[in-house]
Order: C-alpha cells, then sequence, then structure tokens
C-alpha cells in the first residue's frame, strides 16, 4: 500500500490512498474498540475523520435494521512555532487551541427535552468510546495536547457530578487513529496501551490510550492531496 | 465536470471530482471574496472545505512571501425528522446543533497574551470575510440555520461592544460555498446578494449572503465517495 517515494524524498499520496488504507484499518478498530464518539483534530483530521466516519457506523437502538453515523466533534490544534526573544536556539513548539469543545459537549445534552435521533446527537464524551483522528502523527506533540485536555475534561465533568449520577455513566475510554505513523523520535508522550495489555480504570475512565495507525512510514515528509 | 448518472439514478462523484469542482470554483471566490475564515459544516462539509483551504492560502503579514491557511472552524448541524406525536402528517424537519462555536471563538482572541501565528489564530469571526463551507445545498435548510445563528452571534458580540471598539472592527461579511446544489424547490431562504448587486451594511455586518456553488445538478441523489 505504501508509495514509492519519490526523487525529491517526498511520499506522495492520494484521496483514494488515504481512503483504502482508512477502510483497511477501520475494520480492525471496529472490531478492537468500536467507537462511539469521533473527535477530529482539524485541519488534517478533517478529511481522514469523514472517511473513517462512514466505515464506523452503528446500528440504530430505534430500528437495529438501520446503520447510523456515529457523533462527531472537531477540535482545531495548531503548532506555532514560539521564538524566544532573546536566547539564540531557544526554539520550542507550543500548541495552539483554535477551537476547541465547549462544556455542553464535553457534559452531553442529557436533559435537554428534545428527542435527538442517534448519530446526530451532542451526547458528550462522557461514558464514551472516544476516537481521536490525525492524519499524521509526527512529533505526537499534537496528539499529546489532545488526549491530555480531553481526558482533564471528562475528569473535571466526572468529578463535577455526585456520587448517584457518576454510578450511572459508563466507563470512559481513550483512542487514537492516525493515517501515518512516522517511525521518529517522538517529543509527545501518549500512555499507549498495548495490545492485549488489561484496561486498568481510574474514577471512571480507563488509564491510557489505544493507539491505532493506519500505515508506519519512515521519517520522510507525507505530501498530503 | 458533471458525471453521467447511474442506472440507479444516482450523481456519483470520487474525491478527485469534489477536488477538481473545488478547486475550479475557488479561483473565482478567491477573486471574488478572498475569504478570511472558514466555517465548515460537519460532517458534509469536511472535506471540501479541507480542499477549499487549501486554494485559498493567503500572504503571511510578517512575511508576504509566505502562504497561510487561513483560520477553519467547523460547526456540527443536523437535520432530524420531527415526528409530532398525535397530528397525522405533521412531520417537519429541524435543525439540532452538534457542535458550535463558543463566545470566544466568535469574539477571537484580542486580548491575548500569546503571540499566534496567523492562519492559526482564534481571531474571531467579527470584521472578517467569513465563507461557509457545506457539501450540498438540497432544501437549504442547514444553510439558512447556520447562516442565521451566525449572523446572530456577530450581532449579538458587536452590540456587547462599545461605540470606540466597534468602530475598530472592519465590516464582517457572509457568504457560503457548496459544492453542489440542487436545483429543487427550497425549503430555507437565504437572502442571497446576486452577482454585481451593491453591498448594504448594517450596523457593521454587510446585509445578506454571497452565494457560491461549484455545480448545480438536477434533483437527483448525489453519491458523495
Amino acid at each position: 500500500m505504501v508509495n514509492p517515494i519519490g526523487a525529491d524524498g517526498k511520499l506522495r499520496v492520494t484521496y483514494e490512498d488515504v481512503h483504502l488504507i482508512i477502510a483497511d484499518a477501520a475494520q480492525r478498530i471496529k472490531v478492537e474498540y468500536d467507537p462511539e464518539l469521533l473527535i477530529l483534530i482539524s485541519g488534517g483530521g478533517l478529511f481522514p475523520g469523514r472517511v473513517m466516519r462512514t466505515f464506523l457506523k452503528r446500528p440504530s437502538a430505534l430500528d437495529p435494521t438501520k446503520l447510523r453515523n456515529i457523533p462527531t466533534q472537531a477540535i482545531g490544534l495548531s503548532l506555532y512555532e514560539e521564538v524566544a526573544g532573546t536566547v539564540e536556539g531557544q526554539i520550542g513548539r507550543e500548541v495552539v487551541r483554535t477551537q476547541w469543545l465547549n462544556e455542553k459537549t464535553v457534559k452531553g445534552l442529557k436533559h435537554e427535552s428534545v428527542k435527538i435521533e442517534e448519530g446526530k446527537d451532542a451526547g458528550g464524551l462522557l461514558g464514551k468510546r472516544i476516537l481521536i483522528v490525525d492524519e499524521v502523527d509526527d512529533s505526537r506533540t499534537t496528539l499529546q495536547y489532545a488526549y491530555q485536555e480531553l481526558h482533564r475534561d471528562v475528569r473535571l465533568a466526572l468529578d463535577a457530578m455526585t456520587a448517584e449520577e457518576r454510578a450511572e455513566v459508563p466507563v470512559t475510554k481513550f483512542a487514537t487513529f492516525v493515517v501515518h505513523n512516522k517511525l521518529n523520535e517522538k517529543k509527545g508522550q501518549l500512555p499507549i496501551i498495548q495490545p492485549g495489555q488489561e484496561e486498568k480504570v481510574s474514577n471512571g475512565i480507563v488509564e491510557g490510550i489505544r493507539y491505532f495507525a493506519g500505515e508506519e512510514t519512515e521519517n520522510v515528509w507525507i505530501a498530503y492531496p
């Protein structure tokens, strides 16, 4: 499936390539994780997320013969070069939120009177098997940030509940999918749950995050369409 | 560019088709409108928006030799069949928000201390040429809702400012782009500014909305990839 790397050292992929990589990965993800909510990291995760969504439909509870899209949220994260004023060489990379989920999106609309069709609800993050989608895992900085902050939001929302309310919420789980994982030194850290590793639950959230990559590539520039 | 309609009456389009339609439309949109902010209606608008973004880069103010992505936000809207309990036939369609912009995103981060690279900022909606992106304009219900609500958010944010603050904000403009516009009876209404029509400004916002469609199609089922 991996395209040859061009004379310019770039790995070129087409929409069709990405679609096929995701079709393949989605089968595995469906069986091993069966996500209930997608969180797309904009802009890279938008196209992969849109494709992934079509493969992760779940039967409607109202009419199990019908398949419904699972809820999809987008967050905006950008890496930005932070150039410190005076100290030469002191260049870091920082993650900037350009869009985030509001509190209602985290907590869900449990008490809203309107009956919302499945796959179209804003059912919140709590108690869900969440899949965070991005295009490429390069430095892992963005993924680390996304996971930490989403985890924190869920943690805070759960902590704000009464013990009775919390008891009704299933365990929240995190996983991530990237189309390409570059095999390089990662600056960001993710507490990855290895395949076969037993899940540990800590106050209503599974510790760590499942990790799915469509393909692993050398540390080359990937030219998306 | 329009593919033949299949024996099943569906118009099939590929990623490549959508890409080419957008490449074509983007040239026109760039010249006639030059958007500064994209708002993608999820899920349909995610892929078109991602493609559109690559064609709408703008020169960096810091280094005009470099092109930067324009800021991109996603909103989630779904049409849902509202079945009234007792009155037979009384079936309407309602738009449900599954994700929306928070206040900070509407107003921007003008007073944040962090220096944010262009194209990565969360510079808000105020004073921008906004382009709302979706896949298809079918009943127009979703587009009407998106425009009305975004307009309302901008209106409220402007009204909450002092006269001095407001005087510093350029005029806010709205436009929309859809890959396909179905030539059918529209249920939703948009106050479309016709080409060549003079713009009228009302309290800091241009009245009405520019409308761009990649292609116009018959009233057929469009099978996106």
